[in-house]
Parts: C-alpha cells; sequence; structure tokens
C-alpha cells in the first residue's frame, strides 16, 4: 500500500546519440508513474478537475546514476515521504527490472496543490488522510 | 498472427496545450508498437546489430482523425502490407480500447533495410520470408 | 513573400541511438516554422483565440530523406500550395544551412480550421484572401 | 564572460493539456544553453569526441516557479559556479525576455567528465583553466 510500482519499457524515442535514455525522460517516466497511482487512489484527472485542484510539480532533485538503454525493462518506485497542508514529496526511483533490480534514477520530487489561477490551495480533508496513511514513516 | 496489437496509454507528457495528443507524438506510439513486434518475432534491436542491419523509417503518411486525451486507454494495431527487396511497408492506426474502438489516427509507414553506412541492404532471406508469412493479402 | 525560412538548430534532445534526429521530431521542427510564420502574417495563437478559430493538423505526408545530426545547423522552408474552404495544405522541407542546402527531409501538411468543439470551420475571408496571395502557383 | 544568454522561444511541442510548458521540458532549455556555450568555448561535441572526453548529466535541482506560456520569448542564463577535478555544476534559470524578465525556472546541474567506459575522467589542464576562468566568485 505505502509503495508504488510501475513497470514500463523504454522505447527509441527516449534515447539520444549517447545510446541511453536522455536524462530529461526520466521524469517523464516518474510522472507516468505518480498519474497511475493517483488514479488507483481516486484523485486522478477527473478527480481533479471536478473538484478545481490541481497537482503541480514545484521542484524536483534528480539522481542520474546509471545509463538505461533501449528496449530495457525497468519500474519506477513510488513511495509518499512527506505530506503538508498545500503540498507533498515524493520519493522515487527506476531500476531494472531484472534479478538485480538496479537502481538507474532517483528523485525527491515536490507536489504544490494548486487552484485553477495557479495559487496555493489547501489539500482536502479525504486527500490529507489518504496521504498520510500511504506515507512512509 | 499476421496482425500485432500493442495497448498503451496516454500520459501528460504526450499532450499539448489544446489537451490532445500532439501529433508528431502518434509517430512515438506506431514505433514503439513496430519495435514490440519486431522483437517477438526475432528480429529487434539485438539481431539487428548483430547483422549489421538496420530498419530505417523511409517516409509516412499519417492521418490524424480524432483527439486523444490525457489518461485514455488506447492500442496500436500493426499490419505489414508489403514487401520489396529492401524495403517493406507497415499499416498501423490506434484506436480507443473500449467497445467502440473508435479509429483515432492512421498512417502507412514505409520501412528501409540499411547497413550501418545508411545504404539500402537487402533484406536477409528468413527475414523476407516472415514478412511475406505475416503480410495481409 | 510567398516561402518563409526558419532557421534552426539540432539539440541532443532531437536525436536518438543512432546518432541523428529521432524521425517524429522532424513534425516537431515543421510546427515551429509554421506557427513562426502565422504569427508574423497576423494569425497567430493570439488570433485564433480571439477568433475560435483554430489550426489543426489533419494529414502529414512526410520523406526522411537523409540523417540530420546534433549541432547541425538547418532551416525549414514553407510554403502554401493549396487552399480550400475550410483546409490549406503546406509543402515544408528541412535543409542543411550550408553552401550545399541539403535536403534532409520533405512534407506535405494539410491544415484543417475548426472551431472550439472541433467541428470544421470556413477560414474567413481575410484569412483566405492572405493564403491565395502567399499560394504557389 | 562569466554569464552565458541563450534566448529561445517556446512552442506547442514544449506544452501540455494544462496550457503550460510540461516540467521535464525546462531540461531541455537548459541543456540546449550547455551545449551552445560549450561550443562557443571550444569545447563541444566535435572536441569532446577527439578528446575521449564526454559531459553526463549527474544530477539537477530544479524549482519550477512560474508557469511558461507557448510562444513566449524566454531566455536561459547560465553560470558556473563550482569546478572539481572530475565535475563541474552549473546554475541556470530561465527568464522571459521582456522588461520584467520573471523567472520562470532555476536549477543547479552537475556535470560528471566521463570516458567512453563511462568511468569518471579527469577534466583536461586546459578545460579546467577556462572553466575556472568563468566561474563565479
Amino acid at each position: 500500500m505505502s509503495e508504488h510500482i510501475f513497470p514500463l519499457r523504454v522505447y527509441i524515442e527516449d534515447t539520444d546519440m549517447v545510446g541511453i535514455v536522455y536524462h530529461a525522460n526520466y521524469l517523464n517516466y516518474f510522472e507516468r508513474a505518480r498519474s497511475e497511482w493517483a488514479e488507483e487512489l481516486g484523485w486522478g484527472l477527473e478527480w481533479q478537475k471536478a473538484q478545481g485542484i490541481y497537482f503541480s510539480v514545484h521542484s524536483a532533485n534528480i539522481h542520474f546514476l546509471k545509463p538505461t538503454r533501449a528496449h530495457q525493462h525497468v519500474e519506477v518506485v513510488t513511495r509518499v515521504i512527506e505530506v503538508r497542508p498545500a503540498s507533498f514529496l515524493y520519493a522515487q526511483h527506476l531500476r531494472s527490472r531484472d534479478a538485480n533490480a538496479t537502481m538507474l534514477c532517483r528523485a525527491e520530487i515536490k507536489i504544490a496543490c494548486i487552484d485553477q489561477h495557479m495559487r496555493p490551495k489547501a489539500l482536502p480533508d479525504n486527500l490529507q488522510t489518504v496521504l498520510n496513511e500511504i506515507t512512509e514513516n
């Protein structure tokens, strides 16, 4: 419950001339995983629109650890590590989907809750409850 | 056998300010499907490298039919419709993964076989055989 | 007047593991050039929003002619070659910005005019006039 | 000399369904600026290949400050703030290219010098000299 695993595959579009995943594209992988998890937990895009609340990426601290290659099978591991009144913090990493589970990239990503005018907005109580439940201690 | 189905999901990175999939990104979806099928058939990236043969996108004729939205579940349908000595032609389309199976985008994509110097190269006999077997008549 | 030249540079983000521009990214280059020209002619995004008219990419027929490399200086040449009541057709190509002016990629791209509900909409008279003036005969 | 300014324009491909630049794409803008500056200083891709030395993005700490919109004119400001034997640190920010010069995004990006086997490699003396000269004190 407190950890979400999202499998994905690397495609040629993700690589660059060096033959490995272009660094900015790891942020795409992490976003896909957060989106899937949010939807599974009931606060996906539809819910956000209905509530007039949006999750905006506030900041990211990302470490590119090992090269990731085209057609590699990988997975994103996502946890919530801190919840505040109008923001929360994810720890995410990408690892190879094999016996080694090599860590390829890791990041802490802070999400700010905003309204449709991009002003900070407090997390609704029920979301705060869910987030606190899934937060690692 | 003669048709390959590749399911995928649309993510925010694929959309643009109009709220739908940015047109160039459909080509990414089609490439992912071709890559998966090539690998299933035994002529993926590893095989290509070992053989010194590469599949290069020669041309594409693509029609953007309906808007595709973030988080939509879709699938790429891929067929081979023509095989020539040093090239072959795919017909691909993207459709919604629901009861309607709405066609969202379709394309014909010609692949040229080239060597490491980007010169045309004849398809190996065994690949030609496989391609002819899976080609629609 | 009837031809628009848009210089740009290839960056690492545009390349793939083969070391050259990934095929889908040529569509990005062509879109940038069309956007710049539309704005210079007075029917850019602001105008579109004010008029409730949008330019949607209907279809593209694209030929990938030569490899384009990271940091290469290139330019997009754009012409309008046909105007219809609710659509128009661009011919675009990418060429190297050097003495050879090597043609790297060319495409015909059809734009449909639509309203905010994505239904076809006739081109306004003044736009039709401008388009006819810049159309190649 | 100690600060590099790189102007660029936001295109539709950079935006997402929220109508603003998708967060991962700011890393593309920063990479373009670093590439241009490296080339102007004589240690671009050609030099790297000749030396067998490569600049790999080691980590990034990035803050997304304000929304950036399609067709906005912006510029990347790049400085080097620290030089070590086999790595160096950039401070970069994106700001609007107008009288306000609004800061839109800022990052610290660490570059590791590696050889063709992706092992750390000491910066050549002449590069170390140049980097120290352009480093902010």
